[in-house]
């Protein structure tokens, strides 16, 4: 029996329109074959959310066709007939011969397919600065006759620009992320494990709202007193104190998208110095959603934020935010001062204001937003609260 | 206020012993100064699990000092000192100037420490196959004067071969993979959303057992009708129906170990097919145990299972099993035939039986072992079953 196509995240008609701007780009970079490695990418022009990319596979998108064709380990085949809109013809499992194989690897396969379709002299497009050396080196040497021509971040920037039904799908995420939040804000009290409510919070952030399950678990940090200066650690063995002051970040994810958000809780009042770093961030933070206006820089978005946070008698160190979708980061668009990048509307960011300041003090908050012609409008429903539990 | 020493994973004496094992293979392959970049060795040669593997980093370890030096983002350095055991001044955090900047990032840093401590025409080791291809080049741009020597996987080999420290967290992390199959047991039903089960077996994990949490959440596949033939989706938004079979694959984590386990799970009785094919795979299994015994090959256990499996009646095409440990496979050993690796006391290895035999056949079962003079030692203590709901 045959693997059945299983719901699609979105419309054929959508993924369509999204090859339609990366073949744009293909042809402005006189590129004939783009392979699209990148996890995020794939997600973007396939639909495929499979976790295979710990073996060589790759989505080739080719000017010659409507479709592209998607090369991967065999036993990972059905899982992209299952998820992938394209037609079944268009997914080639290569043998298990090439795993673990010192001579011959899954990007061999990919090369035989480029090289059966008679690339000849034009350009194959590989994001190759997030490809390991000797895979690159690999493409010259095989399809000597080629152009090898790095697209790094190619399809990442035309992936910045979401599309209404992507938005929707974003917000679908956000509303998962505020529930987690509102679950941390029931299972965080003085003597829980850290781990406890961790497994409360990211059960809350799988089972979804309103009907619709968070479809996978994004990064999830917790980071609570004495830790409070830390911002990538998971969560500790220890018990929560009263006192105690809980960093958050998380974020739901529907069909790839996600939308974090970041908030500060305390079991007990937080300190004055606490309090006033709120207040300043709050205010930086709507600073910063109304400079997110159409034709603006990111640029102008983080002088606003950091002016505001400046005026509360603070400074915040690290950027402000970036770019966000599928697989959260996308390495392209940052909002610091100097990114001169030009807002468009739907674009995406995660403003992220979590300010690790010393080795004792540390506060988190942080909206995911889109822009629009009037200025930033966050996903989030949750009030921008320094929470008190 | 300073970032105290939180709980460590290991007694400082485990690292050294393990520092002393690299740094004898550093002597051999003539590298004064090892540049560890990998998460996992990262964390091996320092108990470091924090997430901020996103931005260059890394582990520096010199001939010449006991200690290593760990070089991070500022913002991460904090995690550094709460979490390994180096003293403080041995963790350097580099400015927010290096983050998003096209012409100098974190390896610049790394690199202004290793010319300063004066490395002169002696050998600097990285884990080059793993960094991307213009990282290396600016190794070998900036430090011309050394001799840059690829040292892959050379920290990788060495955690092969676990302590008994190492054994019983593994055996931590296996009591938690048993509780959260035995919680699948619990939730799958015909009528439940694969989110909702899925939900409740993570919580499981990270909630733990015996008064250990799971300390992070670890790959998680949850693969149900009609999707038994794929290997690495999470779950879906569908319901469980009466008939459904279940193939579950994930592990407990303790401090960065995993101990992976699968079963196969059917709601209503299984066919006779995969009832056999049950049959032949737990024969498989067993012979493959009985053969992983000191001064045996990888290769004499997989040739012992696939003997077995094919007196059955069946194939598996994919290798059954490699190394494991911290974050889940380790790139090095694998059960496959041809692999000469001669197994010793402690090496752990993820038998993976998982077999998808065509688009509609599928079937899951595996155990994590340590080699012993008598065999493979499996950590689980559940019984070999296809759990019938």
């Amino acid at each position: 029996m045959a693997m059945p196509k299983g719901a699609q995240a979105f419309p054929r008609s959508e993924y369509l329109r999204r090859l339609t701007a990366v073949k744009s780009e293909m042809e402005r970079r006189e590129v004939e074959v783009l392979v699209v490695t990148s996890p995020a990418n794939l997600t973007y022009l396939s639909g495929y959310t499979s976790k295979s990319g710990y073996v060589p596979q790759g989505l080739v998108v080719s000017l010659r066709d409507e479709e592209p064709t998607f090369i991967t380990r065999r036993m990972d085949a059905p899982a992209a007939l299952h998820q992938m809109y394209i037609d079944r013809g268009n997914v080639i499992g290569y043998p298990e011969a090439l795993i673990a194989n010192p001579d011959r690897d899954g990007y061999d396969a990919i090369i035989d397919f480029i090289l059966d379709k008679g690339v000849g002299h034009r350009g194959i497009g590989l994001e190759a600065k997030l490809l390991p050396a000797l895979t690159v080196e690999k493409f010259k040497s095989r399809a000597a006759e080629a152009k090898i021509v790095d697209c790094t971040n190619a399809v990442t920037w035309i992936r910045g620009l979401k599309s209404d039904l992507e938005i929707a799908m974003m917000r679908e995420a956000a509303a998962i992320s505020d529930a987690g939040m509102l679950r941390a804000r029931q299972v965080i009290r003085a003597g829980v494990r850290e781990a406890d409510a961790s497994a409360e919070i990211i059960a809350a952030l799988i089972r979804g709202t309103d009907g619709k399950p968070g479809t996978d678990i994004a990064s999830f940090f917790l980071c609570s007193t004495p830790r409070t200066s830390t911002c990538h650690i998971r969560w500790t063995e220890e018990v929560f104190q009263q006192g105690s002051q809980i960093n958050l970040e998380f974020s739901g994810v529907r069909h790839g998208y996600t939308s974090p958000l970041m908030r500060t809780m305390s079991i007990g009042k937080p300190s004055d110095y606490i309090r006033r770093l709120h207040e300043g961030e709050v205010a930086g933070l709507a600073a910063a959603l109304a400079a997110a206006k159409t034709g603006n820089t990111c640029s102008d978005v983080a002088v606003a934020f950091n002016a505001t946070l400046r005026k509360h008698g603070f400074e915040k160190e690290s950027r402000c935010g970036y770019s966000v979708g599928i697989d959260w980061t996308e390495p392209t668009a940052s909002l610091k001062e100097g990114d001169m990048t030009i807002l468009k509307p739907n674009m995406t960011f995660h403003l992220m204001l979590g300010n690790w300041i010393d080795e004792d003090i540390g506060y988190v908050i942080s909206e995911t937003f889109r822009v629009t012609d009037a200025g930033g409008e966050p996903f989030t429903k949750l009030p921008r609260e320094l929470f008190e539990i």
